[in-house]
């Protein structure tokens, strides 16, 4: 007996959970849980089925594809590891949080490297035994910056990039080779407060509440689909630092659990929204 | 076009969300809202699944009957208005946001009518032109007492009753007239804090945060399914009375958004549990 | 014995809680509880001391004046009700807890009189026997509707104008009448959201928390000093309409909370931000 | 320029503020921050003082004594990392979290040795070079395990003992050796599911939200002084497991933010509670 992820979308039709499920039945696979959502807005239909049984995979995405409207997407994913690499640039907390969990089993990823455009957390990367690359970006323009970058990424042809407070915007050639795979940090509750120093900004306006977002990247900077976000109150008492040092918490673990849903194949991207099921 | 709720329970074995789908497609219903849960500690299936289409009441459940285990419940319900009686002592706030939800429309309910213990909220209840009863307690046996609060409700016949910080312990004689139809809100996080006084309670334990609980009442005190909780914290400034006051707002939030889950038919019973789909 | 609470604020030089408290001790006042707040960045200094004892207030106040630097604001307050009128437009959902809430003693506020420009929650006004003022905008100027609403305001002479919820844009020449005494609710986590339909924006964003902001109006449309914010999640399902039922609760336990400090005397403006000690 | 805390506390009479901050000011030393708190049911006064200036803490605190009502505490601290021995059992995450905040700088400890009764973490420790002590309960009394522990521990002499999810319970006679000086991370809302197995507690009782408690250690199992606490909601579909891994970075968070307050010396004792300025 297997488990596998049933991930499944198209445009909207009657009968396409029916159609889906009696499939699944067909080929005596039993539904753990069946998760599902139309989007009224688009027409567009999304499942997401775990199924424990024997399988035939290509059988099965076979009678899918006959049955499904044409141009559906269909996979089926197994539970093994994603393979990330990390992109850094001096802070600790996000990478120290994905650090702990890949160690003790709470994250399902294999950290492959760890590029930084500064080497402060070289020392931090070593005590876990993973492979650092220093990609300084002094005297480089952005682009051979980024070519370096992709040349360090792509031996390691990893699943997904995980911007953990790499903090240099990235051009679009450059996220377009990682469509969808590229999750990122922002220190904000966007929309907002985007771009440089959101926690002065948010200083400056004396909000009562700071947070974090985790996005997917997109050619317009901080504006991907939001995975996930999570806030704390503040007061009059937090200087601009305070907001900073308590945002750490915030960032740190808004990142790690958006980390976990991509990584256990619960989110699919919808336009400019994600679905997370 | 109509739209119905199908709710159905039985014990679970394969192929349930394939063969309950089916006939719903069948029957060219289409599905809005589909959602389903499996107790695999007790083996038992649950699924609320939101229709649109022409509905033959008779023949969809029917055709239920013969696909399904032996037993299963399936109810098709509309969206008509649940009647509800609401019980109280002497606090407005619960009775308040209730009031209000209802005068608004954001609460699908009928207040057929208001039993006080003491008559203190009957002004409140005439603002709204909301029949008050006021059933003293004193100088009876909490029989005798249940027994002219049930003679009040009857002449109602409502679908469910709600304990909205009504401060005296049911029978189990009177909670077996309304088996999982009588909603309480507990002003704290249960299982924390059981009983009398909670507030006073949390006070001398020193907590740092503080809670109330939605729940359906079975005989024993605050042991019933849990519906909705929620929490807000305090600290050493905080007396008891000052707990009280803030937890106000929490008290009412939980138990006007328990209700509006109950009677859209979105919670199941199950054991001790609530599945809420 | 009497209870009285002293707000001070003036420029920061040492020594100044030294020589307030000094000064309340030399009066045989007893401090009940003391907040202070230092903002750094403009060397400003504000402190609440809620005092116990005899009060000769003249004298009190004519110490802290030769003690404090020149230009110091001192102000001793009592707990007597503040008077407030609030201004409305259709929906019930602030205007009904703000009503409950004054009804059973939890906001420390007479309500003077609503004004409307609908006459929507007139027959709520009347349930809670408060003057209801309908001053429609229809065929007038904005300049000759604030007109309009201005007379009506002022027979009443209130501390605080309430927006509970009133959807109309006011001119810098309206807000200047009633500097840093009128509070509104905005339905979003400000800045995020500024102006019309936030709960659509949000939707469109496809923002995972959504919020809602109590400040007060100054001449830039939504920009005033923000005195309480919350926030709660929603996801996929939600559509803007849902986001928009969801965040009724929120934006009337912000406001309420907000007006609550407001009228306890608890929060200073400072510059663009409040200070709430 | 130096920067001390001033840590008072004593029975409450009239006028301490204005004694501590007239001294202060004597001293020529300005208050950065003061924070006070006067528990009324015992009468007792707590103050915390920010002081920045040139110290003669000799003369400083001989003018308090005189000032204070006999018998009041009083001490100066600086903001020198505070030593820690953390014990644990097998789990990483809050020892991962303590790891990388010491190494970070967020935290103001510097971590002596950690303590194991299994050796699972000692990989971990390792990475950080920190020594690791294997002291196994197997085959002994609880009270020989302890003498081993408590002689691992005292070559150290640390400020505070953390224990990271250690999980056996101590007796009265080694928790008296660090009297307010054991820090426990419970992984329950207390007073909700006191001792073991709380997430299953939870599971079985059907609660709606799960939550972490950071305490002092008492010789009551899960009674002591409660420092922080927090929760995230849960429902139906969280097993017992489920919520043991959600309730992971609760746990952590929650243990981090009160050991930061501790080692801050943010946190009095107030018999079983705690007073945090």
């Amino acid at each position: 007996m297997e488990r596998k992820t049933l991930l499944t979308h198209c445009s909207d039709e009657p009968g396409l959970i029916a159609k889906i499920t009696n499939i699944c039945y067909k080929h005596q696979l039993n539904i753990i849980h069946n998760n599902e959502f139309v989007d009224n807005t688009c027409g567009h239909f999304f499942m997401r089925t775990e199924l424990e049984g024997n399988f035939n995979d290509a059988v099965l995405l076979e009678d899918l594809e006959l049955a499904l409207p044409k141009g559906a997407s269909k996979s089926l994913v197994d539970s093994s590891k994603k393979k990330v690499v990390i992109l850094v640039t001096k802070e600790a907390h996000c990478l120290g949080d994905i650090l702990i969990k890949a160690f003790d089993g709470s994250l399902n990823i294999d950290i492959a490297a760890i590029i930084g455009n500064y080497d402060t957390l070289q020392p931090l990367a070593e005590k876990f035994d993973i492979p650092f690359c220093h990609v300084s970006h002094e005297g480089l323009t952005r682009e051979q910056h980024e070519a370096k970058i992709t040349a360090a990424i792509d031996q390691y042809a990893p699943d997904y990039l995980v911007l953990a407070k790499y903090m240099r915007i990235l051009n679009p050639g450059f996220v377009a080779q990682y469509r969808h795979r590229i999750i990122n940090i922002h220190h904000s509750f966007l929309p907002a407060f985007i771009g440089a120093k959101p926690y002065l900004q948010a200083y400056e306006r004396g909000v009562k509440i700071i947070g974090a977002t985790a996005h997917f990247v997109t050619d317009d900077l901080d504006e991907g689909p939001i995975i996930k976000q999570d806030v704390i109150p503040v007061d009059h008492n937090f200087s601009a630092k305070d907001m900073a040092q308590a945002g750490r918490d915030v960032e740190k673990n808004v990142l790690s659990k958006a980390l976990n849903k991509v990584v256990n194949d619960n989110v699919f991207v919808n336009g400019n929204k994600t679905v997370i099921l």
